[in-house]
């Protein structure tokens, strides 16, 4: 019976690092397609977001379903419910790089607005954080969890500027530009978002780790 | 044990409803302070998130507290670990009531744009569709969560009459309002992210009640 439990943990753990892999797939090639203006591309992360859907799906039953039959004790329980919560965030980032993908396809007909530069290191910037947050669940390691919460405003400062940009050097200046300035402007909050999606799921194992709230509250990790 | 623990889920149940409560004021309030051009009460929006934050805390703790003493049977734990799903989107909610406060600071000294209609209507979608996903779980009222489930194609067709009417009448014709413009266009997003988010609670009530799976299939509720 224990053996059991521990398997099926360990097949739960596999399927959110799997979902992991999914999300951060979505968003390197949601990049990609708005770097090559690539509409097949785009629509291939559109279309992909069923599978992830379905995974979300799968993993949260587990986790019910793993809770109702082996009521586990304190400690697996905390994992498997941080297990779910992951799992949601990894969905909504999925999500989010469907959204980049739809507003390649309103851009991709129109001519360039301008070179794309601070774009993508914002989504480098997000592409880590992910990246980071499933390592630090894979490790239980508190001080990358750490990490990815403290780049979160290195994050809001790009899309700031960004957003900053198009308005006041593009919008306002030239009338002409607002169908495509606007698409780039949500692009940026997108990539944001998903920064701020893998800043929740840092929060997460923090807690889970060191029962810590930091949730909310992310100037604690300075002092 | 049982009484004790039939009470503990009743203070649950309660807190939740506070919750939701608590994140129908913010976004009323926010809307308040739009059409007022209310810079007080937008602050006073932002400044109740904190409170909100906390109620989520204690809620998440509750559930895993309650699933860790008592190991509840299918039923409750099912209706423990929606109950968690359902703090979570709240929790998002009053975020974005804080997103659309944090817009108003930005266009409560500058001039009126145009006066409001779409978006005001599009707050009462909002509004709506939140009260009667807290409501459907109130009741485990199926057929009020089905309703909030087809209202959120509304939500997006007004949240794209905005943004067009913003991009093509105003920012492509004056490039001046672009300031102005960007703003509005945001609010009239968060308000439909918090429609998606009053979507996901009524996805999780159909679950919770039905055991059916509509989340990322709302056409299977037309036939």
């Amino acid at each position: 019976m224990e053996r059991h439990f521990d398997e099926e943990l360990k097949t739960l753990y596999e399927d959110i690092l799997k979902m992991g892999v999914m999300a951060q797939e979505a968003i390197y090639k949601s990049i990609e397609a708005l770097k090559n203006r690539d509409k097949m591309g785009a629509k291939e992360v559109i279309d992909s977001d069923d599978k992830i859907d379905r995974l979300e799906l799968v993993i949260d039953e587990k986790c019910i379903d793993l809770i109702a039959r082996h009521q586990p004790m304190a400690g697996d329980l905390r994992f498997i419910t941080t297990g779910m919560k992951i799992n949601a965030e990894l969905e909504r980032i999925a999500d989010l790089a469907v959204d980049i993908s739809q507003r390649i396809l309103e851009l991709v007909d129109k001519p360039i607005l301008k070179p794309l530069i601070d774009i993508p290191k914002l989504s480098v910037i997000a592409q880590d954080m992910v990246r980071d947050a499933i390592d630090a669940f894979v490790k239980k390691d508190v001080a990358l969890a750490n990490k990815v919460v403290l780049s979160d405003s290195d994050a809001d400062k790009l899309r700031n500027l960004v957003q900053d940009e198009l308005i006041n050097d593009y919008m306002a200046k030239e009338p002409s530009t607002a169908p495509r300035a606007v698409p780039l402007l949500l692009i940026a909050r997108h990539l944001e978002r998903i920064c701020d999606h893998a800043t929740n799921i840092a929060e997460d194992i923090i807690y889970m780790v060191e029962g810590k709230v930091i949730k909310h509250h992310p100037e604690e990790l300075k002092k």
